[in-house]
């Protein structure tokens, strides 16, 4: 099934092969403007602009042999048709997150992140060196893309709470913004989940419509400003332990282009994954020392056991039910990254926790600071 | 202090300006062979098949226009003379670890990982978003250099032993082989420490002229056959977090190269650091299932407390030392890393450690695998 072959041929085809015989000689003379349309506010932070940064930096690479100009959400489309556009030749690209387009296929969720699953660092080992990126290609392939890693905002905050949380029945009927599979699990274990987009949820909290919310973590929480109006924070999800943003690409045409730019896009998108992480990890820490320091959140670490204990099952049965998908792509997805995951975290919680365990412990540096 | 203007203009004056010449038309005709040195073997897994990789990266990127031809330890010069390989124009690129080079500067160490310090994503934070990269360009500028980081091997392994540890009195006069900052801190907890080449550990275990030796991790360490004469691997070191591997460039020639060519090596550095980190977290952990499953190797996570305490005494001693170091570069490396670490690791023990804690305790997929 090559949904994009039939698209051309069919209502769109007539856009699709004027794009395609235009891009022709504008490869030939050395210059080629592609369409980039993302799922993020223009500027928005880490994301949109980890967008926008990645998009300047194949022109860069290029010397604008390939220049990339970027429609961010609602310019050209709307955020939610993103991946559409490039199946129906809008766009050469889109920029967003692989689970927003779990109607095409479920198993796409484990590119973007699934609840209690892998870190930024498990997934890249996973997508380079476990079988996730062929995994993927066997998904995409089927509409005619190619995806790649091309950031990573590492775990994110657990969310905005009025009151601490002492367990799991002070969550029962909450209503809580959460989306995707992490809605999914807070809704098996009592929540009641609710999704509104960015710019709805602190009017929700404000009204009182909504008791609670998770959006990424202090970063791009701080500049949405729920502190305002919530004061309980806790700084770890155990629904999204990594969200990975991805760029997809046309595949007909990525594979027209000469391999160094097919190169340039692919290493710029890995360097990317590095990029988007490393600004999360320096730029949270500042925003939630910010929100303590100056807006008087109180932080809390840890949800309570019963929580933690019960999301895990949940999670459990979410994966367990994805294994048993119908389909084999997604089926397939699913084993190769419960296997992967089954292996990496031995490295992990052998090496990464019990380091990073012995350094709280042991290695007190702020008197040095 | 420009060495690298007084080499040119006194001994190695004539080859530096004759490689200078000759680049300037390559230049114009669109192709240049630069000469990488490493201070790999070639083939060394994981870090040695990366300064290969990335070379090739940079040459496909480029479409060849910049060809990067690789010289492994010995080739052209030792290992240890790679830096100043570059510096006296013998090559335009080394491949390696700073802290092969802290006899030019201590703060070097800092871009390779020191003791209780950086993991690799809180390393790439530091350098890219909170004033790391700057403080490296300062002390390269002083040798015409200008380093990337071109990979990272994650949190090392503890190293081979005879027995079980149970506590400090077990390793006092211990024979151990480490290197560097490492090295200096099991030599203060009471251990008799030796730096050997890689090459040279097995013999040393194998004759018992060595108790112990740290080299890399299971991946390498597979390679050499530590197993064949020590049963007991602890998996994770504290003197090394995460060790990064650098790309330095003769500075001069890559401010020559077009801002393409520039943002290719630049980009390429960047997605190395990526790659490198995702091999050693995918093959680690299989390294580490063979050496238990099929050489009846003992594999234990934690050192005795007592010893993670006395080792975590020492790193911040050494780090108080470098705090107080006369060399004003060095200095403020170590203000800039110590400030970093303090603000990082809030989000590192709030976030990552809580989620991977929380997955370690009430997560077990084994049944699904």
């Amino acid at each position: 099934m090559d949904r994009r072959s039939f698209l051309r041929t069919s209502t769109l085809g007539g856009a699709a092969a004027a794009a395609s015989t235009l891009a022709a000689p504008a490869i030939a003379q050395g210059n080629i403007t592609w369409r980039m349309v993302t799922t993020w506010p223009r500027n928005f932070p880490g994301l949109g602009v980890g967008a926008q940064r990645l998009a300047d930096r194949i022109t860069a690479a290029t010397d604008g042999q390939l220049t990339i100009q970027v429609f961010t959400a609602g310019e050209m489309v709307p955020a939610l048709q993103s991946l559409d556009a490039v199946i129906d030749g809008s766009a050469e690209m889109s920029h967003g997150a692989a689970y927003y387009w779990q109607n095409k296929s479920v198993g796409l969720s484990f590119f973007t992140g699934v609840p209690f699953g892998m870190t930024s660092r498990e997934l890249a080992a996973w997508v380079r060196y476990m079988g996730g990126q062929e995994a993927w290609d066997d998904i995409y392939d089927q509409f005619g893309l190619q995806g790649f890693l091309s950031g990573d905002t590492g775990t994110q905050g657990g969310g905005w709470f009025q009151n601490e949380l002492t367990g799991l029945e002070d969550i029962q009927g909450l209503r809580f913004r959460t989306p995707g599979l992490g809605g999914q699990v807070w809704q098996r274990i009592g929540a009641s989940v609710t999704n509104l987009a960015a710019g709805e949820i602190f009017a929700a909290l404000q009204t009182g419509s909504l008791d609670a919310a998770e959006f990424v973590g202090p970063y791009n929480d701080l500049a949405l400003g729920f502190h305002q109006v919530r004061k309980h924070f806790y700084t770890s999800s155990f629904i999204e332990p990594g969200l990975a943003t991805e760029l997809v690409v046309d595949k007909a045409k990525y594979q027209e282009l000469s391999s160094g730019l097919q190169a340039i896009i692919r290493d710029v998108c890995q360097a990317e994954y590095d990029q988007v992480a490393s600004d999360f990890y320096a730029n949270d820490p500042r925003a939630l020392a910010t929100l303590v320091n100056e807006h008087g959140v109180t932080a809390h670490s840890n949800f309570p056991d019963d929580i933690l204990e019960a999301g895990a099952n949940a999670s459990k049965d979410i994966l367990a039910e994805i294994l048993d998908s119908n389909d084999p792509l997604t089926k397939a997805t699913a084993e190769s990254f419960v296997s992967a995951l089954n292996l990496l975290r031995t490295r992990t919680e052998g090496t990464d926790q019990t380091f990073l365990a012995a350094r709280e412990r042991f290695f007190d540096l702020s008197d040095l600071g």
